[in-house]
């Protein structure tokens, strides 16, 4: 059996179904997932409440939020450091500041690919989060990096099945720019690839035009011209993944790996295959 | 201050947001979310788990879950039923069992428009978990459901404020139909309506078409053919949606409700337009 | 030479090419066909006027209407009943009334995926009816129906010509659900089939809209909401049809079933290949 | 009480609804329609065979076949000539034979704009021909013919109501270009205006694509890439008529034109407007 | 070396990249390019100028202009007849015409789907302008208007290069019809073909829509109509020759014929494939 | 009179009309254009070439290249520098080196949002690269660009019709960023303007992905795929600067600015408006 827990602070578009994609049919045997969530928020307070998801014995854990670097995420992960711990968050993209991540014994996944949302009350509301989530998670699941941070948990949970743990897991350091992430994507045509490895692209473009609106514009028709333009990046880019996906099921290429009773990663490639 | 405890056991299209959308751009004062997550699976098991989450001092919670009728989702209740509780599932759709729970205490919220996956391992993988759950969050979002709950949440949020606690908080008990879900679209243009209406129409016909696949068919052939089938009516849903969207963007009328600061809910409408 | 005659009574999606496909080039020889139309009326008045038909010796008979259980199909079939006839109609549906219909000696295909119209003065005016009956002939067309009908009448043409009359006559006793109906689309690839089941469902789907606002429903503003999502179901289902079509030409796999001139039914895929 | 004869020889896109649009939801008091068809055929044995529809005494008759300079349709108004009658066709466009008709007494519409179809066995089987007359008919509806044709039965009607028959009847002498056509699509908005437009001149183009494939290519690959190319250019004009109606709607500027109970022409606007 | 002068008078959109597609990487040796252009006027004064253009020794020259039969071109091709010139242009489309042409010593490509422009000053400004082009450009690159020309161009080049000069050169006659255009789109798939060609014929009917519009029609409405339908009809045929070219990709056939660096053209397909 | 002369060396998107869009119908008097261009080319002997545009004699020169800073712009502007000059090109972005073009006098108006096309023999023939400057013609046309280009030059030869000579004459110095380049879009629609914003970032992102490929990589499968993805960001690009253009179609609120016979410049919004 192997204990994987997920603390979330604030979200990413990833944290949507981050705690599901090792279990996607929910009738996987030998795993058992629990999840900490402290909402939207994620300040230091926040942090602090996940000291009491310590009570269940996760054999390690996955740290979820944007930013690493803000307080809140750096003071969940001074609490946490003596798991086998995974941050998966938008940044920090510094080359040293993940470098000290790894340094500090955590794992990483880094994805530049999670665009930063356009979080202004002038502009967002529930639903313009939720829809622009629902964009977010469409190319992250058809463009590889859903896939990419499953095929990494399989391998840390791999090595707990068989009987590693603590300070001997080998923890994935992965910065997933768009062309690392393209590559698990699993494209049979090289024009899906292209379409798909464009919406990465747009995605992280997503960042450079929020980024200001969130923290730097003040006039309130800068503010909602900037965060509508980077909302419609992002549904630009999901159309983009989608007709990457319409074209790998107009030639039964679509690549799948669902996961066996015993956890096993199964393939199939044509839709009507028996899935080994 | 209130206290939102959020308690998810597997995934609804909803899951996924659900602990976000009082508190969208992470500025609002006076409320405190946490979440307690058993991943993908719904056992007795899981259940039992979420009375570690009674540490904290949550002055309602919310239990998500498919199937509220389901052993897992009962046994929380049973642990919960002392807590002022809203069940938000996909089911019971049956009146009888809509008012069993409420004559329970329970607050409900069920939602048939939350569409059911084709959860199959022939054919479902974590990414096309993923890539489905994006368009169930798209209409979800756009087409009232998200502004729903919100509202329902925000209600029972503001009775914790004004000083109501336990059983005297009033609770939902809501059965979201999709002509009831629509009429939180804040549609401007009826065309725009009647496609957010459609789109909800076919997420509820999602589960004829799945529900055979996930729990009766054998053949391989079948069972792919009609979780395709399934997954194929919930991305038009996705695109008809959208289309709902485009068309109130296309008349500047797009209907906002962000939470002010101190969680007042403002509304505006035009792009331009500073929340009120 | 075989006389089919085609009896319509009010209109059906399915009306308006019915009587074409034996001969979709008008180049067939040995084959005659005669129409006797009541216009958009269906009562039994109607029905009498097709007395007259008998005139010419049709060696079977198709009655084409909406809802063949109505009091005007049903006085039809009375004055039919000597004739081998093959009831064509969205309904009845349920099986009993099916079972009724072949113990009195009729043929029949139910088609529950021809989808009721949302007719009501306050929506329906002949151009919305016109274009409504149009996206209904993309999903016949393109998705099975017209084939499954085609191949059933060609069946019992045949037996006319090998000598076969009147009793001796094998009509089809078909309820073409959406299953049904996808296996005479004669897809190759799996994917542009599930599009295709999908549109039929949606299809079948419009009548659950539809119904309350044509019988039910009596505030104008339900009503035209109620027509309109319709309406819209409708025209996503011949968009999916639509798609499901261009991925078998983007593969040159579309499969053709024309009649060669003495009517034997021919075969092609590639669109550069002779029908054989 | 009015009494509209319909003889069908052959098929046009406008064959598919024409006898349904004084009734759309079949409920007008004071008409009664009757329909005699003859199939995809249109020989002069086909007009033959009308002589036996005179025992239904019409008010006036509609004739509607292809090309009704053809012997068929040619020998069918011989037969007719003696009643007020209507020829529908997509020729002749010549004015001199036009005037003819005139002169012999007959009223026309004729339909350039009705496309010709792509009717060589390489190519079309049912199922195309089915989908064919589905875009031919969005093209029809949408863009104005369909209003034009019901405007003109419907005064033809209102004379026989107020009395007059026979040769008193004035009967429309319409050649119905794109230009004419479009002006009865009742367009608020001059860019959908200009779509339709658009459309029924591609409408019109088909057969300049269509013709020598049908009467003079003899190669398989000329004269499938021939009718596919018309093909194509009809569901391009389909998706354009479609853009106009969506415009419309995204206005709420749909115009309608319901018949009242007696036959009256209302009208309407805005969607939860009610006919006037 | 070969020295190739473009003259440019008014504009076709086949002007805006004719010079760049004998060296489309800018890396082809062998071969200099210079162009003098007259801007959007194509008058007498304007073809006098290019007398200037004589100090650059061309070895042959392109006359690119509208309506080769204008004052304009016809003075232009006065000046030059003594050097080998090919003229590109959208008209004469006339048998004899084109033959005086060739009596006269010039070669010509007549691309009769080059769209003639809505040119009205009611309609047309400098954007509406740039992006008609950029729907021109569309069909004329995808749909083998290109290659036609860059092979043409080419097969000159070569024989300039093999030593020939003056009236030695063998210069292309061509009258571009759809038909012909279309072959040199390199399709692998004939619905794409199809596609291509139905944008091309489209193309050729925008001038008889717009034609009217330039120099007949008075009244603004008319006129402004007419336009933005010629207008609506090119930014459709783009869309079906994108279309097209996604069928290939799709398949990953697409064909290219990119220039080695020495000039010769190279072929490939498959996107990962070496030019060779 | 005033005389403006274009230097065209190598290829911008912008290129293709920019010597058009002082006179879009060919009927502005008072204006002469010449262009003097040398193809794909842009190296020193290039620019040694554009000497002999001297003989005419232009009030001002744009000298239109990518990369003013290469050594053939460089040289061109050396020859050039007793000309009022406006460079117009892609770079350079750095502040210092469009303040030292200033310092030179020349004016300039640096477009980082004309797209760096995947310039690479193993990607670009001549279909390509023609297609993908039509997409860069899109946007440029529809987001702002071409305007903002247009008003300028107008600017300047306005001066020169005012009496003002060489140096006296004020030039422009524009970086060309997406938010200056949208305020001159004339959008009605804020999402509209959004869109349009969205392509422009998107068209500026295009060179971070083709760079590399032109520059850097060297394994076939990466340049292949580097380049498509560029070019499949710029058709997305396309497809909003569309969709931004049908939104103010659909409200019938197109900003169009024609200039009259004299130059002036006019202005109109609704379709049917004179302009004025």
């Amino acid at each position: 059996m192997v204990n994987i827990g997920f603390i979330k602070m604030g979200n990413l578009g990833m944290s949507q179904v981050i705690n599901l994609i090792q279990d996607e049919i929910a009738a996987r045997e030998g795993i058992t997932v629990r999840v900490c969530g402290t909402g939207a928020k994620m300040g230091p307070d926040d942090a602090a409440y996940t000291e009491s998801f310590k009570q269940w014995d996760a054999d390690f854990v996955i740290i979820i939020s944007p930013n690493a670097a803000a307080p809140g995420p750096t003071a969940a992960r001074e609490l946490w450091k003596d798991k086998p711990c995974i941050v998966v968050s938008d940044g920090p993209t510094k080359k040293d500041a993940r470098q000290a991540l790894e340094d500090e014994g955590f794992g990483y996944i880094i994805l530049p690919v999670d665009p930063l949302i356009g979080a202004k009350r002038e502009f967002l509301d529930p639903v313009e989060m939720a829809s622009f989530n629902a964009d977010a998670m469409k190319v992250l699941s058809l463009c590889g990096v859903v896939r990419l941070i499953q095929e990494e948990f399989d391998k840390v949970a791999d090595q707990v099945n068989a009987g590693k743990s603590g300070k001997d897991l080998e923890l994935p350091h992965i910065f997933a720019k768009p062309e690392k992430c393209v590559e698990h994507g699993g494209f049979a045509n090289p024009y899906a690839k292209a379409k798909a490895l464009a919406a990465l692209h747009m995605a992280e473009k997503v960042a450079q035009v929020n980024f200001p609106a969130c923290f730097m514009l003040k006039d309130i028709e800068q503010v909602c011209l900037a965060t509508a333009t980077g909302h419609e990046i992002m549904g630009a880019a999901a159309v983009l993944a989608t007709q990457a996906r319409e074209i790998e099921k107009s030639n039964d290429t679509v690549f799948r790996q669902p996961h066996a009773k015993d956890g096993t990663l199964l393939t199939k490639t044509k839709l009507y295959e028996k899935p080994q």
